[in-house]
């Protein structure tokens, strides 16, 4: 079976632990390098109790070198980074030759200019953007097995997409019509020491944030337009929910000619080779506990027959198939691996 | 003070208790019968240890007769029972002068067949819906003030109706392209021993259902019609999440006329005089845990220049401003009492 | 109805919150004045928007500056307080002829050395500990009535204390042999930004802490033992359980003489006048959702006969009976109101 | 690799679920049946979403019936049934020369006495008593390996008897003074449509329950009489907590000779080739979050020098090294396979 010998940078937070248990797992790769500033010279399984006990956990962490991850023998690695922070490590590893698989928001757009609306600031390697593969497997498993540089979709637009790409390309919906409401758990805030994240602030609260103008908009908007072959502009309100993990999201949009069986055809055709779509049919109501911890995304939709509209519903884990899971399933076809490699615990 | 004798048919699940607790903590009610066949011959102490001690606690359930709740001296009657159920108790209890405040939905909508379209049986008592008042204390004060028969909205119709019968009866937004989202605690699906209500089924998921016909959109589209002046219909996706209490609604519409500061003095005006909507503002994200326990609905809004849509946030406890709370309210208009009478609890 | 003029001494955290939610509903209380570094200059409303609305919420908070708090009327100031600090503020207040009620532990140990064990650090004010009462209302409501400096306890010491008081003073159990298992809401670990206090970090979490020798064992064995009438030494295990408020604690200790009746006829004496206290009797098993929100604590017990050994079980909300309602109560033994004033509330 | 055909009997609870869960992913299992009345005719895709596209998830329940179990090939078969049920088809795959796995409790008690008084019946086949093997595969790997009939421990008894049975039987600890305090996650109730089980009963609720002697004591008592030569008799008392899964408890008993350094010598000699025991030493504070979804169990303790008493923490997941996870640990060592081949998902 071939291997691949792997590193990920910035493993503290919650994407990058689990990315951490992933490739600990994964039955082809070989972890061999991982950074953190914070955890430098600690295990680990010192640092992530969870983990002691597994094979590979007694590696260290060490500073964020890129030519002692490169030195170190990476062939891929994985930047579980903020955004603005990642592109300069990318940078460096493509230079020492190493395959980069990029978790933050630096490489996922096409237009430098819609980096710096969305992100507040120029883009750190606009010289990159070319070359970096939007990362979402099931749209485009070709070009991620060619890749030097994957830019992994982050989780909201991973729920919106999947279910909405086929839609808006067989133009059975009105894209100027959708609104998407995202429920995510609170690890998708990050591991961050703030107040407003605390338990206390959290449990027993439902809120909306991030409006009318979330940063993911950005890409979601970018790859819709890519599909329906004109500019898309939608709404998104994503809400923060007392859950660990999970994304639900609930997409409304106008049908066009009124075609509701041809919605189940389109994702059916779509995603018939796509192992971690599930496709829960008309009536189905996906629930984040079927999919948490997994690679999967459920989706399920009905026809509001009273207002024409379709209302279309997808669970997913915003660390698994919204993160960790899909640059696992990314670095999986640029390997080589099957697809499902290491990704079916449930 | 002015005081009031009040019974409460049917207090065993969890609208019945949040009554009990508004009116045991009443300054001006005497609650005199409370009905369970549950429960009968139970004092609510032992059935709600929560409320032990309190002065009233040792009040014992009785059997849901109607005579004899009459004859204990109860003016005013809540039904805290199953739609179908509070129709036949209603109609004795006005019988006998009890005035009734049902918080099932058997007196909510004005007419007969939209009743048996949504509920799936006729209407038990069609001859009372012509009285009946529906039970939007910030919409009907004075019909309240007079009525015999007051029918009180269900959670969502609340959370929905407050903040968009304004923009509607004003003609802010475009009504046909309404969609509102909703996530609301666990205890709106009742104290009922099912499987997919248990702790396991419901923490750690976020789930859609009751779609995409849910029994509360006969109500909201109703309210809305007679605001708008013309038949509304609209999307409404409802979700479970796992807080006990709340409602959060998300609602979008496009704006009419791109005003959005219109919005802001519709909201104002008509609420200046109601101390149970507290307005955000432009830019408010409200918060369930704002509003549990309480009788506040907190209400914000965002205007989304990009797709000409307003974004409408509201957030109430779904047993209290979306059931209990709200039924006391609408007793203390009925009694003459002050409007926020027994009601100001945080 | 007498009235008096209260201030809180740093009101931003979860303690802090709770004083300001029971004395702006008190009503024999006005608030004038409210102290807070990080809030200085915003109202009530603004900090804790579950308290806009409310009669009194536009009060600002304003810089911690006694005079200040002395020349605005305050007649009893609460201090919430990190232990260390209270203790300045209240020399401070006195002076003026404010009595204080700190709810710090600043007062609670009657030998400045003991605190310096538990605490790392010499008391601050030891001249002040002969004068102050140790605020347990149920011990002591006569001391609390006449003082001017009352130590509020903390809540593991109130979820213990009042359950075994009456056995140990009766020496129907043996001291020696007491073992008290607490599970706290994370509420009772403060409003810190802290990434062990973060909601995924504590959702699907339980844990030991503050072990083997946590500081309030050291308030906990100085009433034990002044009860006992010699020295008492206990084993005392914390764990943080994924709940906001509510602590249960289990306590097991042999029972000396095998007289399990006298334990019902110890608790029952001690207790029949006191109205914050609901003896479940042998058998009960207290739930903390009975008492979130209100100032009960619950008190069940099991005689094991099998070993021996008493099983004393209690619950209470660690904000309400342990924190600020037991000071509240403590005020309205200060100020000659009905015990129960303003504290009814469930 | 060796493999092995599977039956699981009752997989619709809890248990049974992550039984399906470990089975299905397990690389040397065949599941070729499983029952339910409830589901029979379904798949299990159909009945669990969750497991929905992995191979081997489509497989139908059938209903209970030994004898198509046995002709479908099954080498072993798991009973996740109530205790009482178990016993019959216990003795009826035995004499198709099925081995058995159960997970109730019919088979863990030598003495069927003892079974009478703790499970209020007469034992259902006292004749196989004899030959069960109490599976506790870090206590008993030999016996379990050459076992037609493994009782698999309960989940408390195994989070207790795991730290303290090597303590015991080295007479470190004074077994009369052991008193084990557990706090269990709501999925250790089962999967039953029963209101005290519901998300609102169990949310913000924390209580003790099955007081003074639960019946898992019988079996906690049997091992630990056996480890220390005497018969031992213990307090338990367990409690309900609002997690989905895992087990945390905290023992206290008395040091004897007061040497702790002995405690960790006895720990570590005792488990040093056991791979699912971690050993955190002196102080250290296990958590659930860090074992759920996991077969590990975590091991700390505490020296109470003030009281001579030892605190030995431990964690676990009641359905995993609790149930599930141990049952299939069991069957590893049955079948000759690596002890930890499908466990080490983490």
């Amino acid at each position: 079976m071939k291997r691949v010998s792997t590193a990920i940078l910035g493993a503290s937070g919650y994407t990058g632990s689990e990315l951490l248990r992933l490739l600990l797992l994964h039955p082809q790769v070989d972890l061999v390098a991982v950074t953190s500033r914070t955890h430098a010279g600690k295990a680990i399984a010192e640092v992530f109790p969870r983990f002691a006990a597994l094979p590979g956990a007694d590696l260290e962490f060490i500073e964020p070198d890129m030519d002692a991850v490169a030195a170190g023998g990476a062939e891929v690695a994985f930047l579980a980074l903020p955004h603005g922070k990642a592109a300069g490590y990318a940078t460096a590893l493509l230079q020492h030759a190493v395959k980069v698989i990029d978790l933050s928001a630096d490489f996922r757009l096409r237009d430098a200019a819609v980096y710096e609306e969305f992100y507040g600031a120029p883009h750190p390697a606009p010289e990159l953007l070319g070359e970096a593969v939007y990362g979402l497997p099931e749209a485009r498993r070709e070009a991620i097995a060619d890749a030097r540089l994957i830019a992994s979709p982050g989780c909201y637009p991973t729920s919106i997409l999947l279910p909405l790409l086929p839609l808006v390309r067989e133009k059975l919906i009105d894209p100027s019509t959708i609104v998407a409401n995202s429920m995510s758990g609170v690890s998708g805030a990050g591991r961050k020491a703030e107040v407003p994240l605390l338990f206390v602030e959290c449990n027993e609260s439902v809120r909306a944030y991030g409006l009318p103008k979330h940063r993911h908009l950005s890409e979601i908007e970018q790859e819709l337009s890519a599909a329906a072959g004109h500019e898309v502009c939608i709404t998104f309100v994503p809400h923060l929910v007392p859950v660990n993990k999970g994304i639900c999201t609930s997409t409304t949009a106008t049908l066009v000619g009124d075609v509701p069986d041809a919605v189940e055809h389109a994702l059916r055709s779509t995603y018939e080779n796509s192992p971690f779509v599930r496709l829960l049919g008309a009536g189905g109501n996906p629930d984040t506990k079927n999919v948490t911890h997994t690679n999967f995304i459920d989706i399920g939709w009905h026809h509001d027959a009273r207002t024409g509209r379709l209302l279309v519903l997808s669970t997913e884990d915003n660390l698994g198939k919204g993160a960790a899971g899909q640059a696992v399933q990314s670095m999986n076809l640029l390997c080589g691996f099957g697809e499902t490699s290491g990704l079916l615990g449930v």
